[in-house]
């Protein structure tokens, strides 16, 4: 069914992104790939074509406009291109990291942060994982130690994404570690920072050109002006933006997979094996008719929850279905998808084998499908 | 998420259903279930009640509402009550004979036919499917043979919904038999014309209270009055009714999953072993958040497909989408609920036992789910 | 690939068992469906061929030859017949009651007993689950409390296959209630001891001719030489004896399948649509090869499972893993091929209807598919 | 259940195996991923200790031992220690490419290949596919035109392993290009005859270490002397020795998954969240029962097979049953294992990313899944 969740502006955006992503992303993606980061740059050229901080209010340089719609054109453009790797600091900056300064920080933060990160200035990273802890957040084991007007931060960090391009890393980190959730807060750790240090840029299976560090602190001298939000109360707040992080993981994993059909589609109607085109072998059909339907589907219900987010009704155990569901359907295609390619879907010169390796991720990070059950499973009651 | 497809007309409508199903239905169904039928008159209670016909004009004794969310409501509500096979011949009526007479029925035929079928003193069925026959509509060989004022019908049909039941059976024949799609033709044969008569009610795996007959056709003088629509254009005028048919499918097949999850979570989260709700189990979270999801998915697409039907907007691929994805679903959830209830799901007196035999038609009836992926994978071209 | 089990005197066996089946047991099969239980004429019918106690020594008039070989093909000819209620008594006796005879009881017992199994005139059945209990056999309610040389027994038993026809009923009591499963005995209550009543025959989904009861005891007066085993021991008796009766129905189950994939090649290959044999078409080419291989591959693994028991190897897990999934197998199956069968499929006079029906227990019963995962996934050490 | 399909020269033969792979391949597997091919030199290692052409007669050069279990301990081995581009060369020379010169050379052949082949200083390839022929054999357009006692080749392949290294390539040409399949002939064609050229070295989603390369011929002179087997009848040839190629393949898949289940057995039982072992939540419980069970089943089907093979009893369709099942097994067991490693499996460090990466071809090389369900279907009389 034809989507009825953009206007006329959210096109106009589209037209933006999608000369963008073609200029300035789609001939450096390999290259990218190849170094395993993307450059600082690409942020500053994004952000000055308006792809940063569309949510950020205008007297902050920002496009003003809290509207998740315009995310969703983002990643779904990026999504289409194939950039995956590519372009997830872009929409990590716009989903994940931007709501905790919007929403959060002083005065004084948003006016030294906004503008950079609206501009693309200041590159933006999330550290929550720590090596011993994956998605139970409540053992991390960072601390932040009060010292007069600083906080003395030592522990590490990993699986961070943006983790070498980031100047900003809004850290989870037990300012009372005799406490699991009630005593951690968030820190606000910047590039420069005596005893902060990049580890590795770890070797992933797929998303090539993003970087997913390794960070560490060793005692860090933070400014308590650096605390975002309320000490001891990051735990709610991590919980708060979840919503929209899931939702825009959900975002993506069903624009990949409708790039994925579209791929496919032009591949075996084109493709031919005994004497006609492979599409038309009724098992093709079927599978090209399924995975059309699921994609559907799903689309329908992502664009009801970008609705009820701009509503401020998006509710977690949403987000949650939203997020496993899609993402597993990113999957179940691309893995469908590369194999009507035959031999050629595991050559990388196909698009279709490094989506399949990008895909893997996205039912993972974010909250692994197996948490989002839970999330589902607990609000039943069980 | 919560639905906004009803408003409070349907909500008050809501309620005079499920109060009609509770005293009329409910109480009756295991002895309609033994005796292979519903009586009539359930029709004209139904009738009486305004659940027959809401989309009749008021003019011929309907409720003036072409909407299909009315339609959706019985539905429902049929489901939720766990009377399948004794609510059948209601929707059947409403979303799919109804239909023909709507649109295709002239004047004369309107006031003839109109206000029975309101009001339930007219039952309906249509019948296309013949022995030899399935979905291969082109090749059936009931002819009707043009003979002055009359046509003389001589066939068989089969799996005739409504089949013991009918008054009314509006019969896909071969005007001319030397045509496939070209030749066919759409005749309203009644109760006690001469050699019409009713075959086996046969004996089905569930659904046990609604009648599904053999029907046959000998010399059946059938006037030249009772054509409806054009001659030779019958297989046009199914497909352009085999949307809001295949919708109404995949709503009544979208409610029965989401009963069977309320039945099973209440099942769960009583019933214990090894001293905790079998609900408690991990397994039964995931099974049960996996339904809760899909259910919640589908629901808003199949809403999404009732306000394109209501805007004249649903196209056949769309409906084909939702018809074998809604049903699919309504299969793996009927399976999974019994499994939880353990030894009790395959006991009748529990629900879900029921529900599992008699969900396992609507992946066939209305178009099988194969037949859904052919127009679904031929629209993309393959 | 072929199989390599059997030898000359299984298929002399199974001659034996294809004429009885289709002498006294097909014509009868939906009458007994009718009645609900077969008759008991049909154990002594069944007897006096061999059909029963072939692993009965020859002095208590049994076949003499402990193979389990004999059991599976009996279990596969009732299957390849479709007359799985019909049949589903004499596996019970053969595979899962006499072993607790053979093995437990003690010379008095063998010769008060084993003639009368072997010749069918001793119908047994087996008395683990109640009401409030499925899996979870610790928490069994039944007593009995000793008096003398009586026990006196007190409870209800469920789900009893053979209920309605059983002589002789080895229930698992509590002799201490104090304990869970170290309290609990195994204790033969004969066919008119005062206070044993036998409750309803249940109403299920499929199975029709095998009677599945509801047992009660009240104030039962046991005497004590019928207690088989050990007093104290029943879990670890069962627990012996699970392996096997797995086994049995992983092989039911197995041949099952094979069964449905043989119809319904038979029904692919004859019925046509779109002037082709619906078999010709890709996807249903896909779906029968997809069958066809995981029949294969769970016979071989079923075969090896019957040698492995044969030789005194078969372990718990192994029994477990061969039950699962051969049921899940089975489910999968029937479902697939009810499908292409189309409406036919829904109907009950194709074996393939009922057969749907029938099958869906074996998923549940002698121990669920969740159970049979646990089982397999402690031995993991997990 | 415990395998039965090795004595105690398999055993010997596999220590010898491991004790190689250990030192001469798993230290450099990673640097031979970054090169994209092994060394020559590997050959000739693991041909100086028996690891090649141990079903090459002694005479030759050989192991004089024609056991397929031979093979299936290398594949096992080598998937165990996780180095599958590394290995592959290998048992593709074994189980691949020797069969055709041991089956189809002529002494003067023999006496010039099998040394070389056995010691590993001949590096042998199969080229059959083409740019644009895949499953499709029938219309490979490569050329060999007989001109006195030479064949002028022209034509170009691709997806051919062991593409960089080989020494010997069997290729599959047109002998007679009027025909389809009656028109190929198979040629060897040797490293340095004029014109054969390799093309690219493709980057692949996985298997890195092995060289996979296009192939080109232009004008190439091939004596007649190098024609293997009897001229016009390729296509009979290669059909002869699928069986074992996709049973090698089967053998590989499933070793790839007991292996998967043992690395993660192994994490899941180590890694703790919320205050225990991840291994010990329910849902991870049942993934590795589930796992677990189908690698147990599938191993004793591969197993079985291996016996028929070596009984010259192995059918076209039992081979394509198993490579299938066992390869989509081994698709589904990575994903899972990957999954329950949360954000580790995304890491290369982390075999299970690598195996995940490595596991994507088994699927679609060697006949993909619906090539092999064709081949079953047909079978099957559809």
């Amino acid at each position: 069914m034809r989507r009825s969740l953009f206007e006329v502006d959210h096109e106009a955006f589209r037209e933006t992104v999608r000369t963008f992503v073609a200029k300035e992303i789609v001939p450096h993606h390999s290259g990218w790939e190849a170094a395993g980061v993307v450059p600082r740059e690409m942020f500053a050229a994004a952000g000055a074509q308006g792809l940063l901080g569309m949510a950020v209010p205008e007297e902050y340089g920002g496009g003003g406009a809290p509207d998740f719609r315009f995310n969703a054109v983002l990643a779904e453009e990026l999504m289409r291109a194939g950039v995956t790797g590519s372009g997830n600091g872009l929409t990590l900056q716009n989903d994940v990291c931007l709501p905790y300064v919007l929403d959060l920080a002083t005065d004084e933060q948003k006016a030294r942060w906004l503008p950079g990160i609206a501009s693309g200035e200041l590159v933006t990273a999330i550290a929550m994982t720590e090596p011993a802890t994956g998605s139970d957040l409540g053992s991390i084991a960072t601390t932040a130690r009060r010292d007069g007007e600083h906080y003395i931060v030592n522990g590490a960090k990993t699986f961070i994404t943006n983790g070498i391009n980031a100047d900003l890393v809004i850290a989870a980190v037990k300012t009372d570690p005799t406490q699991r959730h009630k005593g951690m807060s968030l820190l606000v750790i910047e590039r420069g920072m005596v005893g902060f240090e990049r580890g590795r840029n770890l070797d992933k299976l797929g998303q090539h050109a993003q970087d997913t560090a390794e960070l560490s602190f060793t005692d860090v001298r933070v400014p308590v002006t650096n605390l975002l939000g309320v000490e001891g109360r990051a735990f709610a707040h991590l919980v708060d933006r979840l919503p929209q992080e899931r939702l825009g993981i959900a975002v993506a994993a069903t624009a990949a997979a409708a790039t994925a059909l579209e791929w496919t589609l032009e591949y075996v109607r084109d493709r031919a094996a005994f004497g006609q085109p492979i599409g038309s072998f009724q098992n093709s059909r079927f599978v090209m008719a399924e995975i059309a339907t699921e994609v559907d589907i799903a689309q329908h219900y992502v664009d009801d929850c970008i609705r009820a987010l701009n509503a401020g009704e998006l509710s977690a155990v949403d987000a949650a279905k939203a997020k496993w569901w899609c993402t597993e359907l990113q999957g179940r295609v691309v893995d469908r998808c590369l194999q009507l390619h035959g031999g050629y879907g595991y050559m990388n010169e196909y698009p279709i084998a490094r989506a399949y390796a990008d895909a893997r991720v996205t039912r993972i990070y974010g909250g692994t499908t197996e948490i989002m059950k839970e999330v589902v499973g607990r609000d039943l009651g069980l």
